[in-house]
């Protein structure tokens, strides 16, 4: 078996002992609140986690792009919900193919246009779609307007007799991050009460609402709480970042419900004065967040994003040498960007690679980044 | 032939027309200084791009990383120099097998260690390894100090007898962005002042100092003015982004030597008030810089990242109107990170796609991202 040591880097590297502690965590949570967890897969873009957390009594998958949905559709992972607009083509013919393949999958709409265009799409291809109504509850990204503008665009829904509505799509992405855990709640549930009156309102009027979807990893243990909400599609907690460590947990300064399980192995490419320099940089690295990736295990050193390829340790007060040519993992500022880096995800336990999993399908080529 | 409007988006869109054009400019450019062009695949990872300038007349390609000399390797692609130490297994094993396959292969070196290592193994498997000494002529990143310190390196490196050193490396990667083209200049005389010292050095005890492979796109027309300069390892001209043309040209605030011939295409998949969100966000662009996309042909417009998968388009005074599923070309922030996100580039002419090419041998999967 491969040991880590011996692995191409910069990579990256899951401890599966964390990463199944993650799992089980939140599905015992999501069970003994009485709730269906759908996670979201544009944290891994990986089939064999979909398959893991289906096997661990997922209802399906969430994807955000319709090639999510292919790769998950295609290896025959079911219960998928596209939680990005699928407008215009050839996203709308590539939507069509998927519901052929995986009748169950169910995509958000925001735009009456839209629903036109997939009622069209669907009735000519003879298949029915399953709709969730994206709402914007204060991200001020996609989603319509709760209240009288989702009402509307319910009952166009309602007149296409290919369109069936399944319920409310409502991710409130600008609170998954806000630090402290009492500031978090209050956001969710303002956040979320207008899902909820929203559901209220287009059931009063006579739309079925089974499914109101809803949370992140941020607030997986908030939104159980608000009654109305169906399922969870938190995702980053399979992996964990630099970034939720950093929100705070119900009880600290850092949020350690979940363990970081995913980190990505760089080596030691020069070493001189008080600098170490490592091949990983901001093509191994997403650098969306205004901090940088943190050691693992080790204290003391600051990581400075160095070029492409290249990342500078200022060795400050180092809890341990750093040697040329030295093997160092390093917690991941923002899971989900950077897993997209990737090709393939390298599965460790203790030493060992005892597994590899692909990204995205793209592992099948035969070069490493 | 496909059209532009039915790609799958995002996706790169590479403009034949401006690349061509780039890649003549350069190509005649450095034939009249009388130089050699070695470009960096650094900025493409791309084997059909790499061809193309070699058959404009580049000397080889410079890769930055061991994966990209074995895609290029394999592709048949010679005269590489591998810009990035390779330290440590298991990159030395590799090196060694691509030098089996491409015996003119160089690599840089800035440790006595490592050039121990690459010996050890360049003796076990009987071939001979050329290198060039990596210098730190200010970034602060790898390289051996210039001067006496890459003298002992020299010396070392003499002492082996499957090793042959071919000369100096010296990138100047604090220099290529340097806004003003009189600041750049002068930035660039003094970096290069102590590479063109430690040549003279080196030469003066004997070693031999065949190559002296310096400048970048921003200093394409600053370096050759500079004595002892052999090569240039430009990379970005093929592309160009929002950052090069931001540093300002010999006599302007836009650096347009080389026209934006790469753009993410992007499709508004929600529009409302005033603002459209595209589905080209933080997973479509690198997000190094302090700056966002900018839209080719578009003004009046703010691009904001708003996640994973979106961005969010500020409609201040947009100079034409923006409806949902219009499909919208960005110039890139940064070119190499950004297409490193991407498994393929499609080859666009007027409103066809005439080719697509593959990065890093990756488009052979069946997705699209």
């Amino acid at each position: 078996m491969q040991k880590i040591l011996d692995l191409p880097t910069p990579c990256l590297v899951l401890d599966l002992d964390r990463f199944e502690s993650n799992l089980n965590k939140m599905t015992s949570w999501v069970r003994d609140c009485g709730l269906g967890l759908r996670p979201h897969a544009k944290t891994h873009k990986c089939v064999e986690i979909a398959r893991r957390q289906l096997q661990k009594g997922a209802l399906g998958i969430c994807v955000a792009t319709v090639a999510e949905a292919e790769v998950m559709a295609r290896a025959g992972i079911r219960g998928l919900l596209i939680t990005g607009e699928m407008v215009g083509e050839p996203k709308i013919s590539r939507l069509i193919r998927i519901v052929l393949q995986a009748p169950d999958t169910m995509v958000v709409v925001d735009n009456e246009a839209n629903v036109q265009d997939l009622q069209r799409a669907a009735e000519s291809a003879s298949v029915e779609i399953s709709l969730l109504i994206d709402l914007d509850i204060g991200q001020n990204r996609t989603g319509v307007q709760p209240g009288e503008p989702a009402l509307r665009l319910a009952e166009r829904i309602a007149r296409c007799k290919n369109l069936e509505l399944k319920g409310l799509c409502a991710y409130a992405g600008h609170v998954a991050h806000v630090t402290g855990f009492q500031a978090r709640r209050e956001s969710s549930r303002e956040a979320l009460a207008k899902a909820v009156a929203t559901r209220d309102l287009l059931s009063k009027n006579g739309h079925r609402m089974e499914i109101l979807s809803a949370a992140s990893t941020g607030t997986y243990n908030i939104d159980p709480n608000i009654a109305g909400i169906t399922e969870l599609q938190a995702g980053s907690y399979v992996f964990m970042d630099v970034e939720y460590r950093g929100i705070g947990g119900q009880s600290g300064a850092v949020y350690d419900d979940f363990a970081p399980a995913l980190c990505v192995l760089g080596t030691v490419v020069h070493r001189s004065g008080g600098k170490a320099i490592v091949d990983a940089g901001l093509k191994a690295f997403s650098t969306d967040r205004a901090f940088g990736p943190e050691l693992l295990d080790i204290t003391g050193i600051k990581y400075e994003f160095a070029g492409d390829e290249h990342g500078r340790l200022v060795l400050q007060h180092p809890s341990r040498e750093i040697l040329l040519g030295d093997k160092l993992r390093f917690i991941i500022p923002h899971c989900d960007p950077t897993v997209n880096l990737y090709d393939r995800i390298h599965c460790v336990r203790e030493e060992l690679v005892e597994d590899v999993w692909s990204i995205m399908e793209r592992a099948s080529g035969s070069s490493y980044f």
